[in-house]
C-alpha cells in the first residue's frame, strides 16, 4: 500500500499537501475509495481512504489507527561530524534511518572542514528513509553545535566515541553496551579527531570503541555502529 | 603514508600511470627520496621510495612487502540486483568494500529496471574503496548474468536468498551461517524477487533469511548483509 508521511495528521481527516496531492494524483494515479498508508513520525501508523480528489488537494478518511508501531526496545544518538561532500552525510542519514536511529547531531570539530548543514535538507533525508522503511518513529535531527560543546552537555546514555588512533586500546561496541539500553556514539570527520578532542571526551566519560579491522570513511563508520547497535538489539 | 593501487606490480620498481603520477606529483606534491604505501590488490602490502619524477612518470623502488596483509577468515559473495539509479549500486560497492567483501555479481532478475551495469566502472568504485579501507584484497566484480543462469551455476559455497515475502518463515544470517566460511547472498531488486524466482533458489539449495525488521532499500539490504557477515566473522 502507498505510504504517506504526515506529521501534522490530528483527526480523522486529513488533506495531502499540494506536492503529496500531485503525487498521489498525477504519480500514482490513486482514486477515491483506495487506501493509503500513513505514518506520523510519532509512532502512529494509519490507514485512510481517499474520500476526495481535487486539482491541488487529496483528501482522506482514517480507518485504523495503531500506535506505537515498530517501536524500538532502545535509544541510539549518534554525533557524527559532517563530511565535506554533505551526500556523504546524507546517504549516512538515510541509511541509519532505514535501519534504525532515534536522534543525530552533527558535530563541528576541529579538523572538520564543513563548518555548516542544513537541517532542513536533513530532515527531508530522513523522511525519505522513513518512508523506504516504513518506521513509524521519525529520527530527530538536532542543530549542529560544535564538539566542545556537545560533550559538556550532560547526557545519560552509554557514550562511546570511535576514533582511529592506537587500536589497541579500545573495546568494541558489543563488549561495552548493554541491550535495550540508551547510546550515544561519536563519529569524527575525515582526518579523525584530534588527540584533544579525544582527551576531552575521555574526560567527559566517552569510552573509546572501534568498529572493526578496516579503516572507514566518516559515513561508513557512522553506520557501522548503527548496524552494531540494531544487531545487539535484534529481537 | 600515502597510498597507491597497483595491480600490475612486478619487480622491484614501480612506475606510476600517468594519472597516478600527476595526483602524487601535482596534488600531493610528494618528493624523491618520500615513502609511500603500494597495494596489489592480491594481499600484497608495498612501502616503496620515490626514486625519480618526471613531467609524466614517478618511479618507484620497492623497499619492503607484506604478503597476505589485512586476509579474511572468510570468504563473501554477494549477488545483487543492480538498481535502478547506478549511484545507489555503486554506493553499496564502495562501502561493502570497505566493510569487507570479495565478490560480488550483479544478477539480472525479473523485475530489474536496469538490465545493463559497466563492469570497469564498478571496478573503479572498489579501488576507491580499497585505498580508503587499506584492505590489500581487491573484491572480484562479476560480468553481470541472469539470475536463472546464476543460481543454475554449482556453487558450494553456503547459499542464501534476502527477499521481502512471509516475514514469518525466514531465520537470520546469524541462525545460519557458522563462522570462517565461504557465503553466497541474494540480494533483489526494488520491488524484490518474484515468487517464481524464490521458488528456483529454494529448490536450488538457497535458504531463505531476512536481515531484520525494518524494509529496507536494495543497496541498503546488500550492506546490511556485508555488516553482519563480517560481524559473525570478526577476530
Amino acid at each position: 500500500m502507498h505510504l504517506f508521511y504526515t506529521p501534522d495528521i490530528a483527526s480523522e481527516t486529513y488533506s495531502l499537501n499540494e506536492e503529496e496531492s500531485n503525487h498521489c494524483n498525477k504519480v500514482l494515479r490513486l482514486k477515491v475509495g483506495d487506501a493509503v498508508h500513513l505514518i506520523d513520525g510519532r509512532g502512529g501508523l494509519y490507514v485512510a481512504n481517499i474520500t476526495n480528489i481535487s486539482k491541488k488537494k487529496v483528501e482522506l478518511k482514517v480507518v485504523s489507527k495503531r500506535e506505537g508501531f515498530g517501536k524500538r526496545n532502545h535509544h541510539l544518538h549518534i554525533a557524527i561530524a559532517p563530511t565535506k561532500n554533505i551526500d556523504r552525510l546524507e546517504w549516512f542519514l538515510e541509511k541509519a534511518t532505514e535501519i534504525g536511529i532515534d536522534e543525530i547531531t552533527p558535530i563541528i570539530c576541529e579538523r572538520s572542514e564543513r563548518k555548516v548543514v542544513k537541517e532542513e535538507r536533513l530532515e527531508k533525508v530522513a523522511t525519505s528513509g522513513v518512508k523506504q522503511s516504513l518506521t513509524a518513529y521519525h529520527p530527530k535531527i538536532n542543530a549542529a553545535i560544535s564538539f566542545k560543546d556537545f560533550i559538556a552537555k550532560d547526557i545519560a546514555d552509554d557514550k562511546l566515541i570511535a576514533h582511529c588512533i592506537s587500536e589497541n586500546d579500545r573495546s568494541t561496541i558489543t563488549e561495552l553496551i548493554q541491550p535495550q539500553g540508551r547510546y550515544l556514539i561519536l563519529i569524527g570527520p575525515e582526518g579523525d579527531f584530534t588527540p584533544k578532542e579525544i582527551d576531552l571526551a575521555l574526560q567527559s566519560g566517552f569510552k573509546p570503541v572501534t568498529l572493526g579491522n578496516t579503516r572507514l570513511r566518516t559515513e561508513t563508520a557512522g553506520l557501522a555502529a548503527c548496524f552494531e547497535v540494531n544487531y545487539l538489539n535484534r529481537k
